[in-house]
């Protein structure tokens, strides 16, 4: 049995429970929200769904005690679309979300949850530290989506660019999950060749600067436009949880524990039942591996003041 | 190639659209919203999750040129968060979505769909029948939603009674997607007994006046909750587009044309590749005729002030 | 994490095999066959598949140790293709399954399997209840598919003497999957009407005896025209088995214990976690009781040749 | 509305027809066979599962004019089973293939299909030159599945050797499918390493030849135990239409036409709405490029005899 809990219901972790229903992942699945009546309302919206469905989803609301043999627990908490956010800066939410994560960490460690976390809020680097000290798991067992998602959105606009599916670009971005985050340009292929080489061999000239400055801001175009984010973010999460129930060791760029820099950050990883099985570590040239160190830098500065 | 549009991007637009991505279902979609700025955050936030998924649907957004060759066409436009609908009524989107179809529906008429239309903006059936007339198409072209969420509602409100599955409840709420809608009880059964027999042999006394209530005002929990309806209704919906698809002769309870009553009502009906294919008459006690034919008035007099 | 056992990788067992890889159904699985050869190109040929898919399942053979932890456990032995099958009687089948089972079913209780078991092998009823007893498991957790195939095809016969969709019909065939099976057809429904009804508002004589003849005579119309049977059985079996892992309470004919007449049977029931949950009484006629007792002595006869 | 045809419905046609229906892929679906009974037999077998099935697919059988709109065309038939076939050379079928792709060459012409058709009759490089030939249709619009399955094998067999998911295995098996096929070593990657430099790094020798030699054979390997090879290929054929169903512009090996060989040969190639969008020439070292000439030269001297 497949059994998944979701701390906070805002736009991301509803996503993530309807997909959980509606593509018949979940068997189980335990809801919770600091706002009850929203919980329950969810609930309701989730289980008109069933009738129409052809696969069924058991859905508590609101008891940590139901996290005690959940697989995965997806941290979803946080208010974006309350806040003042008109600089595209992901720190904005922190000072918010860091008391949330102060009121459910400890909740979480009580529960006998003995899964793996998964953590969507932001700062999401940052917060996943948090949670994973307080909440007391081995750092293989708490990851956040980190740069998966942006990754998600550099296979966007550099497929765009050519044509090509979004799937057939592979490389990373890297780092934080917000400013400091930078796009590993090195690793980053085209239909198997080099992105250098292929933009070459098809007689386009790009600017990297340019590209890198729409990943970054992806979020922001997203957020922009409808007042905050949801599906790409769900989507990566999901993505995450099925490896580790499938224990599909699967690698991806996603905010893991760096004991380099004795910090979460956005970096390949290989994620499998333990959660994070280990870092992939990939060749990046001097340059890269400068903005690494100052992102890593910027997320424990962060983390510091929590 | 499967082909879908959607007007209106708001929480049951784009949910629709979300599912028909994630699922696989649709190969092409056009988004159109009166709101640009939203539409594009909705497509970029839809192609954000492609990376991460093992299908492809190509998104369009803005272009009513792009219908043309579209199989089904959702009308999911209407703010339903912007409204004082703190009566629980339906009818209180009227005239604010009376004005958005007064313009979609000549755009539609002009665009060259000629495909099957699904609405789900309240109050749909006197919507349906508008958008039915201005846009120029047979009736069996054009349907709503309707009560075939009110009978989910049903079949889950019904279900918890006993602890069946909700598809082990059949049977039908009838009328008006709104106040007037009634449950037909004499079609009800569960695990093929009907209710009253079933109630009688598992010893149970239900109280058939508060179960109508908690199903009527079933939206309404949800609403009062989270602000909105959006996936029992998408689910729906997408069900609906499904059997057209698919031709699947598919037998449900949605808002199609009543010749009887010249208006548009949920009734069941059996939905193909034609849309509605033809309604089934099923029998109902004279007190359910009653409630019909006053709920079918209740539609008819609004559809007479649009 | 879901984990499903297959006792048999004949067409049938690879079948389900194969959908609950391919879906993402399944997150392990254990193949075990007399032939090992088989076992293990059945296991490669399934892992062809899964850099192609966008769900991983881990696969090992031969290990019945494997089993003690499984969810679900298929038994889908037997050798229909090497047997004179020329009469299209199941019986045919029962002197060399009858020895198959009695070499698995000590090896499934030494095992600690303590899931759901779900059979396929025919003559099902009787080796269901062989399995059950021999196994050592309760009555609720040993089921068959038996009549869900039956009614699945009579569902198929009726549907297309109307043009309705194959799930707009719902009632039983119960008893033997077997000669002696008979469809109960008081219970039978067509868009939510009796069929006698429907059929006189649809102008339709139907021959009834014909009609149950096609039923019975499915399998062999299958058998005879491609060697076996597998499609309809493992959709079939595999819906079972997604009931019991997601506690779905779903009412359905299987083939299981009947306190009444001591035996397994096709009967409607509601299958969850438990397995079996109870069985759904249903009302027949005093021509069918007579049928249904009949055809349990017929299972009964054979069981006790065992 | 999505509509496939398969020619010949034995093991390879008969999962892909399996997979399209019970995924809910295909809207309709068109099987021909030699054997009418045989194709009858496959259509009640899948027409015994939608009962059980949210979705619904029309099925059709032996009608050459429904294909004159169906959107993808498979080419299944072949009986690999009654061969003689010790030597796990895929030519070994050539005959008996080539007589029947000679039948039925000039009715799919005659039909007015005008989709794109997929081959997986061996030997599948030569067959599909000669079915673009005497179907008449340019070379975009037919390819085979060629080494997208070999290359299958190779993620699996070299993904063995490290733990890794198979999908985190890139590169190609190009060439032939059969003998003369060659593993591009040059182009394999691991978790985005260039498998050298991986192998190295976790300080793993690999026998290459060795590895080339499990993945050549693993057909045979597949064969032998199970007298027919059916789920990988099939996976394989059902992510080529799927590509070219959503317009996806997916980069995969493929067998497709050479121009600088003139000839069909398992090259990376893009799959899009017009079939074959383009070669994507990769960079091969010169012992590579002399096994690829080679191959070539294996399928023309093959072809010019048909």
């Amino acid at each position: 049995m497949r059994k998944f809990g979701i701390i906070g219901v805002g736009h991301v972790g509803v996503t993530i429970a309807y997909t959980l229903v509606t593509k018949g992942i979940a068997d189980e699945l335990v809801l919770i929200d600091s706002n009850e009546k929203k919980a329950v309302a969810e609930q309701l919206d989730l289980e008109d769904c069933q009738a129409r469905l052809d696969t069924t989803t058991h859905i508590k609301v609101q008891d940590y005690q139901k996290l005690a043999d959940a697989d995965i627990l997806f941290i979803t908490s946080g208010n974006i679309g309350s806040l003042q956010h008109n600089d595209g800066n992901r720190w904005a939410e922190f000072e918010y979300t860091r008391d949330i994560v102060k009121d459910i960490a400890p909740k979480i460690a009580q529960s006998g949850f003995h899964g793996v976390l998964i953590d969507t809020m932001n700062p999401c680097d940052a917060i996943a530290h948090y949670l994973q000290r307080t909440a007391g798991v081995e750092t293989s067992k708490c990851m956040a989506t980190g740069t998966f998602l942006d990754t998600a959105r550099m296979q966007r606009v550099v497929a765009e660019q050519f044509g090509v599916n979004y799937k057939n670009v592979s490389g990373y971005v890297m780092g934080e999950h917000g400013e400091s985050q930078f796009v590993a340009w090195s690793t980053v292929r085209v239909n198997n060749h080099p992105l250098v080489d292929f933009a070459k061999a098809n007689g386009k000239k790009l600017d990297y600067d340019a590209l890198e400055e729409e990943i970054r801001k992806g979020g922001w175009a997203v957020f922009s436009g409808k007042g905050y984010t949801s599906f790409g973010i769900a989507t990566c999460a999901i993505k995450l949880a099925q490896a580790v129930l499938s224990d599909a060791q699967l690698e991806c760029p996603v905010s893991s524990y760096n004991s380099k820099y004795d910090t979460y950050l956005g970096q390949p990883a290989v994620v499998g039942k333990n959660g994070i099985e280990y870092v992939n570590e990939v060749k990046l040239t001097d340059a890269e591996e400068a903005k690494l160190a100052n992102s890593a830098n910027t997320i424990k500065e962060k983390f510091a003041t929590m």
